[in-house]
C-alpha cells in the first residue's frame, strides 16, 4: 500500500496548553496518509519506537507515511507488554538514537499501545533533555486515554509508572482503522476508560454508552469514532485546566487507585490496565456509595456496564491470609497518597467526581465486598 | 555544633523563570543554619542525597538544620564520582524513596557536587513526574555552575549528559564554608567554571580573575564570595533569556565540547569535569584565533590564566593513530550538533560568545596543536 497523495477526512481534538498545545487527529486510515504527518517540526531524521506485535501490522505503513518528510527514519522494536514497561525497555531507545547519532531535533514516533506511548514520550522528555515526539497510538485504549495529556512514564518493581514526566507530544494520530486488528481483550480494556469519562464528567456520554455498547463491541466504525473524539474531549477540557496534576486532573485516575494495586499486586501483565481499571471503577463506585455520595442503583449501573464491556467486576485475591491489607499496602504507595494517606477519586453524585480519604475499615469492608 | 539560632547574612542572586524563579543564597555558614531553609514548600518529608566522600563531613550539619521543618528526614548515599553518574545510582534514589514511602510532596536536597546535584535533580524531575528539590552544593565548580539553571542529567556509555531534564530547584545553597575542604585539583576544576564567564560575557570579570586568582586560590573567603556571587549572576542573566537551550544559553557550553569529549575519550572520572573545560576553553580559544574571531593574543591570555589556576592547558592523545579523528568522532555526539556537524562555541569578539561550525580540517589542525 502506498500512502494516500489526498488528503483524508478527520476531526480534530484541540489540547490547549500554551506553548505546549497540539492536535488529536481522529480519522479512517490517517497512519497511511503522508498528510497526517505535515507541518511536524523540521528535522533530519525520525525514529520510530514500536513492539513486536505492532511492528509486523503497522510499521511499514507508517515509516511509507514519513518518507518524504525524513530523510533518515530508523526504528527500534521493544518487546511487548506492560512487564517491559522498565528502564531496560527504555534504554533500548537511547541506545538506538546514540547509535544512530540522532540529534536533539529528532523526532519521534510512538506507534503502538500505551506501553509504548509512556515509554517513547518519557524517552522524547529524557533524550538530550527533550526531543519532539508524536503519538500514535494503536490500541483504543491509549487513542482515548494515554497518549493523550502528557503523562508518561515507567514502571518500578515498588509501583506503577512510579518514575516519569509530564512531556507533551507534538501531535497524536489516531487511526481509527487500526482497531480493526485489536485482540478482543484489548477493545474491552479500551472500553473501560471510555465509560469512566461518563460517572466523572458526562452522564450522557454514560447514556450514549449504555445504548452503543454493542456497536462499540461489534467496530462499528461511526461508534468508534464518536466514542474516540467524546474521551478526547473530556480529557482535554480536564487536562487543560490542570495539566500537571495539582488538583482537578486526579478525577481522571478514578478507578486507577484500585485497579493500579490489582496489576501490581498480580504481576504486571496479569491483568491488562483496562481490566484492573474496569474492575476499580466498581469498587470505587462501591466505596462512593459507602460513603454516602451515591445510591446503590449507581453503583449497579456501572456495574452491569463495565461486565456488558467485557471487563471483570469481581476483584482478585491479593493475599490468602490478609486480602484487604493486601490492597491497602499496594495503594499507599500511589501517587496521589499524602503522608501515607491514600486519596480516593470517588463519585459525589453522578458526573462529578473529588478526591478524598476513606478510614480504613469502610475500605476494607468495600474490598471484602467486592473480590472473590 | 547545633543549628544557629540567628539569622545569619547572605546574599542573594535571583534566577528569574516565572513561575520557576528561584534564589541562590551564598554566604558563610548558611548549611549551619535552619533560617537557610525556610519558606520550603511544605512537606511531610526530606530526603539528602549525597555520597561517601561529602557524608562525613556535612551531613549530619544539614539533616539537623532541617530537623525543624520536616518529620522524616531520610538521606541516600551514592557512590562517588563521575563514573557513578548513571542509571544504576539514579536508581538507588528511587529505591529509597519507594522503600520509605516518600510521596510526591517529598522535597529532595542535593548534598554534594555537579554529579550529586545532577542526579539528584533527574530523580526531582522524575519520581512520581516531580517533587521538589533544593542544591545544596559542596565544590566550587556546583556552587558556581552545575548547580544553577536546571540541568539535570545522567551519563550515557556513549555520551555525557545525553539523559536528563531541565527541571528547576527550589532553591540552591552556596555555603562559602565548604570550600575549605575541597581538595586542591577540585578548588582549580571550580576556576575553570569561573574563568569561563569572563571570555563569553564580561571582560572585566577576567581582568577580576587575573588580579584575584592567588587570594583564589589560597580560598580567602572575601574573593570566594565575589567569584561565585558573579558567576552566578552571569548564569542567571543567560538562563533568564533562554531556559531550554534554544539558541542564547549555548554559550554556557564555552569549553565544554573540547571538554567533553576529553572526558569521555579518557573514560568518565580520568580528568575532573572543570579540567575539561579549562583545557577545552585554551582550545575552543584556539578555533576562534584560526577562524580570525580573536588576535593570539587573547589565546595567550586565556591559557596564561587557565595554568595558573592550577589546569591542564595541553589536551590529551585520545588515540594513538588519529587522534584528532577520534575527538572529531566523539564531538559529533556532543547536544549541540546538529545532522552530524558538530556546532562550536567561539569567542567572536572578547566577552561575546557564538556557536557555529568549522571546517574539519581546521577543527584537526587546532587539535594537532593543542595535543601532547
Amino acid at each position: 500500500m502506498t500512502p494516500q497523495a489526498n488528503p483524508i477526512s478527520f476531526q480534530t481534538v484541540d489540547i490547549a496548553l500554551e506553548d505546549r498545545s497540539y492536535g488529536i487527529h481522529i480519522g479512517a486510515g490517517l497512519l497511511n496518509a503522508s498528510d497526517s504527518f505535515r507541518d511536524l517540526p523540521a528535522a533530519h531524521s525520525a525514529m520510530i519506537v514500536t513492539n513486536d506485535t505492532v511492528a509486523p501490522l503497522y510499521a511499514d505503513r507508517l515509516q511509507r507515511s514519513l518518507e518524504s518528510r525524513f530523510r533518515q527514519i530508523h526504528m527500534v522494536c521493544l518487546p511487548d507488554g506492560e512487564s517491559h514497561k522498565t528502564w531496560e525497555s527504555l534504554n533500548l531507545i537511547f541506545d538506538a538514537l546514540l547509535a544512530r547519532g540522532c540529534d536533539r531535533k529528532t523526532v519521534l514516533f510512538a506507534l503502538g499501545g500505551g506501553v509504548v506511548g509512556d515509554m517513547t514520550g518519557f524517552a522524547a522528555a529524557c533524550y538530550m533533555r527533550g526531543v519532539p515526539f508524536v503519538q500514535v497510538p494503536t490500541t483504543l485504549l491509549a487513542q482515548v486515554d494515554s497518549s493523550v495529556g502528557g503523562k508518561t512514564a515507567i514502571n518500578h518493581p515498588l509501583g506503577k509508572n512510579m518514575v516519569g514526566a509530564f512531556y507533551q507530544p507534538e501531535r497524536v494520530i489516531c487511526d481509527l482503522d487500526v482497531l480493526q486488528t485489536l485482540p478482543p481483550r484489548e477493545l474491552s480494556a479500551g472500553l473501560a476508560e471510555i465509560i469512566k469519562y461518563g460517572p466523572i464528567a458526562d452522564m450522557a456520554f454514560l447514556d450514549w454508552i449504555e445504548v452503543n455498547i454493542g456497536a462499540l463491541l461489534a467496530r462499528e466504525p461511526a461508534a468508534l469514532a464518536h466514542a474516540v473524539r467524546r474521551s478526547c474531549e473530556i480529557k482535554a477540557a480536564v487536562v487543560g485546566q490542570d495539566e500537571r496534576e495539582a488538583g482537578l486532573r486526579a478525577i481522571l485516575n478514578f478507578g486507577h487507585t484500585f485497579g493500579h494495586a490489582i496489576e501490581s499486586g498480580l504481576g504486571y501483565g496479569q491483568w491488562l490496565h483496562g481490566e484492573g481499571v474496569g474492575c476499580g471503577m466498581v469498587m470505587a463506585a462501591r466505596l462512593s456509595q459507602r460513603l454516602g455520595l451515591v445510591d446503590v442503583a449507581f453503583v449497579d449501573r456501572l456495574r452491569v456496564l463495565v461486565q456488558r464491556a467485557g471487563l471483570p467486576v469481581v476483584g482478585p485475591r491479593l493475599s490468602a491470609t490478609d486480602n484487604a491489607g493486601r490492597y491497602l499496602e499496594l495503594m499507599r504507595v500511589d501517587k496521589k497518597a499524602e503522608a501515607g494517606e491514600i486519596r480516593f477519586v470517588v463519585i459525589n453524585g453522578p458526573g462529578h467526581a473529588t478526591v478524598r480519604s476513606a478510614p480504613d475499615a469502610l475500605v476494607r469492608e468495600v474490598i471484602d465486598a467486592c473480590c472473590e
